[in-house]
């Protein structure tokens, strides 16, 4: 018998079709992975071919050279100058579209995505992230910074080289909006954040767990919309992405590293997305919301019934995926990471 | 200067990025469409192969023999039989995955879209909707029901033989709850349908109207999320799918046909989904809700900012797509339809 799950926060349902249940393995795309070169002579985010991309933002060094770099996005989905003023004109609401669009280059390899790479640079990742954020955070145009990476075609990448992005918009998101919401619903009846009681019950559960650091918690949603959804959350109750610490960042980049192995091993290397959700700057101290970072592989299509009803059909019972993950061995020693 | 607009029902903002912006033409893929044969041999749904399926439930004849069919779906989503019970066990709520999933076999033949139909034949795929749609909502398990269509490996299908799905719900989805407090929020304040409102509005002002038909209107949306998206209202007020008239029924049929072919011959048969949004059935009568058919070309890629904040970026100004579609010819004869 199928089950329906609700999602605790979003109150969303979705259907959990054991009748229709897949192995999680027999998700992984076999593919012909041609192995991406070291270098390409066309990316504009490849070291040495600086001078294609638009002039740099931000970088941060190891071994005496740029390991991070931030640019602005050349085909920018927002205008970074201007004033954002909203218009209203008989029924319709538009505001001009001014806020920002990073990219953030990850490496100066064109073949080392995250899974590859040592903590210690994904680390540098996190800084950058960090950094970019705060900074933002302080433009009084902004009212919402998401930070996302896309990881292959399915995902929406158009460029191979690993890098994430980062877009500031002058509103909140409806669903934004939304989440917190139903948090301070929550919050109002029970006095507690209700991402910090979930992950409470979940850590003494333990079926859906995947990673638990000292910092941070990875697993899978028990309401999970489509399969290997996977959060991260920080263990600590924090509603705002920039106010994570310096030990914090060191702890999640090796949770990020080992979770994005365990995909890309795991699930020969999926096309994924991530991004950031967190509280907006201007709500940065507030006791009813958790920023986490929601991991998405893109294994199934979205079709007509969930474009419909905004309803989830998930083939793969959520405690299998947490299993399974749990499972799969990374290679302690990895060719690409030491070549490097 | 890119543009945000805000949807006015859902309060839902987008990006229209003109900075990266395409004609609507550039957007059709090119690609070697194989044409399908007639017949296949292995299809469950052609006519012939009848006993491959599960026993029908219903069908609607022409000329003597089915001409559209309804089977309940092999791999169906819900558990036909049963009781839905809500379990409640401490923070997680639950339901027995109890409901109706429905395939509507739109035709006898393998390779006829709904673009390449008579609107006759299109007409018997509505009454078939409204049949079960209708018989469905008398079930006092169900809550909610979706009827929408899968067509082209992007939008999900896995078949390729015409056909569309139907999938009855023991909840309502959030969604659906949440376009109805906006709708209900709008009627308390200003007295009127805020669908009806628009409707008024767009067909005064005419820049996004594609087809106006005596009864429906087909037009691009002003804060169109993806390219092309493109709704059919019923111009008469109404909330709920099943109060549609005969004459509606016939009247929808020549607009569904006609739209589908405009995408099918303007932008080389691009995959879609469509989905009919209606009120529950318990809500029937209400005065602020108005059902309609959202058509969605899977032209572009959902990736991690859309997923991370539930905002899009449109890269085809609705204007334009509008216009576009208005002046795609539709070839008078269609072979294929001749043919049948």
């Amino acid at each position: 018998m199928p089950e329906l799950r609700q999602n605790r926060v979003t109150k969303e349902w979705v259907i959990i079709a054991t009748e229709r249940a897949k192995r999680p393995e027999q998700l992984s795309v076999k593919r012909d992975i041609k192995p991406l070169p070291e270098y390409s002579e066309n990316c504009p985010f490849c070291a040495g071919n600086e001078a294609q991309a638009p002039p740099e933002i931000m970088h941060i060094d190891h071994d005496g050279r740029w390991q991070i770099r931030v640019v602005p996005n050349k085909f920018s989905a927002l205008a970074r100058e201007g004033e954002p003023t909203r218009k209203i004109e008989r029924s319709r609401r538009t505001m001009n579209g001014v806020g920002i669009h990073d990219v953030i280059v990850e490496g100066r390899q064109h073949n080392l995505t995250t899974a590859l790479l040592p903590e210690a640079h994904v680390a540098n990742i996190l800084r950058a992230y960090k950094m970019r954020y705060n900074e933002i955070s302080q433009d009084p145009r902004i009212q919402q910074v998401i930070i996302f990476k896309n990881h292959g075609g399915t995902a929406g990448a158009s460029l191979e080289h690993p890098h994430s992005q980062l877009i500031a918009i002058p509103v909140i998101s409806h669903q934004v909006r939304e989440r917190f919401h139903e948090a301070l619903r929550h919050y109002d009846e029970y006095g507690e954040c209700v991402f910090c009681e979930l992950n409470a019950e979940e850590l003494s559960e333990g079926s859906r767990i995947v990673i638990s650091s000292p910092h941070f918690l990875a697993m899978e949603q028990f309401a999970s919309p489509t399969p290997f959804v996977t959060h991260i959350y920080p263990k600590r109750h924090m509603a705002s992405f920039g106010d994570i610490r310096e030990e914090e960042v060191v702890d999640l980049a090796g949770v990020m590293k080992s979770l994005l192995a365990k995909l890309y091993h795991g699930l020969e290397n999926p096309d994924f997305n991530y991004a950031i959700r967190t509280a907006p700057a201007e709500n940065a101290g507030v006791k009813y919301y958790h920023w986490y970072i929601s991991v998405i592989p893109r294994l199934t299509k979205v079709a007509g019934f969930e474009l419909g009803s905004g309803m989830f059909i998930n083939v793969v019972l959520p405690e299998a995926a947490a299993e399974f993950l749990r499972n799969v061995k990374v290679p302690e020693s990895q060719p690409a990471a030491a070549g490097k």
